[in-house]
């Protein structure tokens, strides 16, 4: 199994997979087939076995998914076996959502610092974090080797801060600033834009 | 030009080229080329001029894009050459940092009405709006026959207020529950999932 070669649209079908065995798995069930999951994530049987026979033999005929260890396998192939430590930088309304947001530990997540250049807001308390200077946030980054990243700053500083960022170590940026980030090979961005979302959407309505 | 003929992922990254697209025009850009715009989104030129060619003839062989033209052109396949209403469903922390973000107006949408069931917050304001029951909501959705919602109810209820909304005559939910939604034929769902996007990057960390 080698990382370059399987394509990242089905890397990122993997999550929503997870998310719903861990949600079935929480309801108490123990097996399911492609055709339940397939109609609980709105994607075909067919595509969901293919997705997941890249990783292996997963399923058998008749009896389906046994839920725990495809699970256990997915949290292996997306690496949320362990805990990713985040740094979110921007506390404005979206930072503090994310920052008092209860649904990143148990998938594989844990906030370690909050970072904003706003001198009225350096020292105060987000839920349990100080909000840190970002002056200092290089090397902070740096002593705690967090990878991740989640940017919550406005659109004219995303492009510095994460200039930023990768400089201080971070391989893997959640971008919610609505531009396109330039980073080096070897550090991934994904985009929050909800406005993306709508207009995805709006594309298919009268 | 048929919608249905179109994939889907296609019709996912022209909200991608329109977001660069105004951002060039707001610094005073006036032309660009698939080379310029597939450094600026991270995607190949070769995808972008076939993804736009879908469209018709937009770009001439050497002179590249008019952006003022394709952002226009764009905006009318969107559909966002007009103003969607929007209801927020869901108060939290979320819900709050939709209703107070400045990005929906310019980019197609706009909020209407924002709705919770918590007896607190019922009354209250964010912003400039008042926050409403639930109970009232798909009398209140469908007199203003609003198309589009945002969901940010916990996960546990999500399934049952997007059936109220689908019932309203909602066509449209971006849903922010980490849940996947059942909904008949004819609506869409977007989902905004941090944590999926996370673990789309962490699988190619080591």
């Amino acid at each position: 199994m080698n990382a370059d070669k399987i394509p990242d649209i089905i890397i990122g079908r993997l999550p929503v997979y997870l998310r719903a065995l861990q949600r079935l798995s929480d309801k108490g069930v123990h097996t399911t087939s492609s055709q339940e999951l397939g109609e609980i994530v709105g994607i075909s049987a067919a595509q969901i076995r293919k997705d997941i026979s890249q990783f292996g033999e997963f399923g058998k005929q008749g009896t389906g998914y046994a839920i725990p260890f495809l699970v256990e396998r997915l949290r292996d192939i997306l690496k949320v076996n362990r805990v990713w430590e985040v740094v979110i930088v921007g506390i404005g309304d979206m930072g503090h959502a994310l920052a008092r947001y209860n649904g990143f530990t148990n998938r594989g997540f844990n906030i370690k610092m909050i970072f904003d250049n706003d001198p009225k807001k350096i020292g105060q308390k987000v839920g349990d974090f100080e909000i840190y200077d970002t002056a200092g946030m290089a090397e902070k980054i740096k002593q705690a080797k967090v990878k991740v990243a989640m940017l919550t700053v406005p659109a004219t500083a995303a492009q510095e801060v994460a200039d930023q960022l990768v400089k201080a170590g971070i391989k893997a940026i959640l971008n919610y600033a609505p531009i396109s980030l330039n980073v080096p090979a070897g550090v991934r961005v994904q985009y929050i834009d909800p406005v993306a979302h709508l207009q995805r959407m709006t594309y298919y309505l009268d």
